[in-house]
């Protein structure tokens, strides 16, 4: 039942993600061997995937587009996991592969772990560098600063980090993954306590989001990239294909002003391909869905729709400003 | 993949019903061979099943609980279909079977279609009368009159008839089983059909009703009665598992408002029980949901809350009175 990138269910167990990334940091003083460097590295980031997700998102509104080229994979998987189906000849332009596992063993012949996006490709040789999401996001932010656009936001401000890393942790452990606990579940058991550990996160966030308009300081941070890479799949994927099912994000009025709010900021929504999501998701996990048949809803207009969040006050760019 | 009652998805192909009914009549002059009698027949009609439910909320509005006994199978199946497994010893205490299939075997041993609820079993000889869903409810109203309660409300009017028969035909094959051709679609092609049927159907009724407080005429007729069984079901199951997901009915605001002043109504809501709804579906069609894992949500506290559907003005129950 894997998928070939770490995320099936087991009967009767809790889901368990496989979590051993490639570690490899990309670093401004080239302590690990892969110095920051313009036109060298190639992210690789299905918008279909959350995970994927965050990195185009930072990318953009840090203005690394130019530092940093990027390769789509098309929403569905071969057996291989993802390929450049949406690309001309099946073939990614810059690194000509077909598919992403050819760049994991370019890196070792031996890969035998998950082949996921996203990942950062060495040009050079072809070789994924790192797949490890969670740290690259913040090394965009933190190792690559000599490369941001004029006006780019602190996604990663030293002075909130210890609050940030907190949020984040129950964002990661009880929300982000909590959706892929309730839907990977192995049986009714592990899904009723996932049920109740992904509602109690959601409260604690809607609760939280009531008095202020971001998770944390008064600008975006990392933190709200990571929570909206979630809530803009909640009701497309997660409410029905994962039983996630107490309410939709539009019946959460708090958390579903703030995800609007985010949608409409430059950099987020523009980023969203809701086509994609619900292709992957629905014609991938065919353990959860057989039959492949991905549903048209639901309607989507109301991600436009006024969100009323300025009231809250709030810079979204601090003293920066928003990417193009 | 067949689940024994004529509902399972053929790949390729749309959801097609099996209707071929035992459609032998029950009737006051007795004119098939079975004359309507008190104590004589035993209706057995799940609270799992849409079809089985209109027949519990007509027997309950009618008041012909003293006439007709009910026996209730549980939500889910065996191979073989409907079992009293919730009764003591598995075995309906009256017929002293423990599955439905056997009262369909005594009607005929080479029986070979669908074991479906509803179904009026002969408690003379245990044999299955009729199982014609459509039809059973209509002769509880027009053939059953002496042993109506006083009050009972005359849920199918000659003078209405007509458009009711209309109403009610579009209501059946664009919205109760409207659902079911989305839910068992074979293909991308044939479900994104359905899914446009039924909203467009859903949306004319939407319309109807957002001037008038009932279906048809102005008060309760059989009409609400068969739309009511598939909206109360609706969030609870066919959002999801059905991928009848433009929206739930609690965003439809018209269609949500008249699903809960019914469930508010004596002889409705008092017949459902959600728990059993999803158990049934999620449990049962193992082809749309492998694990069988039943979903928590969604929150139904909304159920009872105020409609406002009294200032259309209606008659509830005509010149009559509700049940005890």
């Amino acid at each position: 039942m894997s998928n070939e990138d770490g995320v099936y269910s087991v009967p009767g167990k809790e889901f368990d993600r496989d979590t051993r990334y490639i570690t490899t940091r990309i670093t401004a003083d080239g302590s690990e061997g892969f110095p920051v460097e313009a036109g060298r590295y190639r992210l690789i980031a299905a918008r279909a995937c959350p995970w994927a997700n965050r990195s185009i998102i930072v990318r953009r509104l840090l203005g690394l587009e130019d530092a940093i080229s990027i390769g789509l994979p098309g929403p569905t998987h071969d057996k291989d996991s993802w390929t450049f189906d949406l690309d001309p000849g099946g073939v990614d332009p810059v690194l000509g592969i077909p598919r992403l596992k050819d760049a994991f063993l370019a890196r070792d012949p031996e890969y035998a772990r998950g082949i996921t996006v996203p990942a950062i490709v060495d040009t050079t040789t072809g070789a994924v560098v790192t797949n490890d999401f969670a740290q690259m996001t913040l090394d965009l932010s933190t190792e690559w600063r000599e490369h941001h656009r004029p006006g780019a936001p602190d996604l990663y401000p030293e002075a909130l980090r210890e609050e940030m890393d907190a949020v984040m942790r129950r964002v990661y452990t009880e929300v982000n993954n909590g959706v892929y606990r309730c839907g990977f579940a192995g049986s009714q058991e592990t899904y009723d306590s996932a049920y109740d550990r992904l509602w109690t996160a959601l409260d604690w966030l809607e609760e939280r989001l009531a008095g202020q308009r971001y998770l944390v300081g008064d600008t975006i941070t990392e933190a709200d990239v990571r929570l909206f890479t979630t809530l803009v799949r909640f009701d497309a994927v997660y409410h029905g294909h994962f039983k996630c099912n107490r309410s939709k994000l539009t019946e959460m009025p708090v958390l579903w002003a703030y995800a609007r709010d985010l949608f409409q900021t430059p950099g987020f929504g523009d980023t969203v391909d809701f086509d994609q999501i619900k292709a992957h998701y629905y014609v991938v996990h065919r353990d959860i869905n057989p039959s492949g048949i991905v549903p048209q809803g639901p309607d989507l207009a109301g991600w436009f729709s006024d969100h009323g969040r300025e009231s809250l006050g709030g810079r979204p760019f601090g003293d920066g400003t928003p990417p193009a």
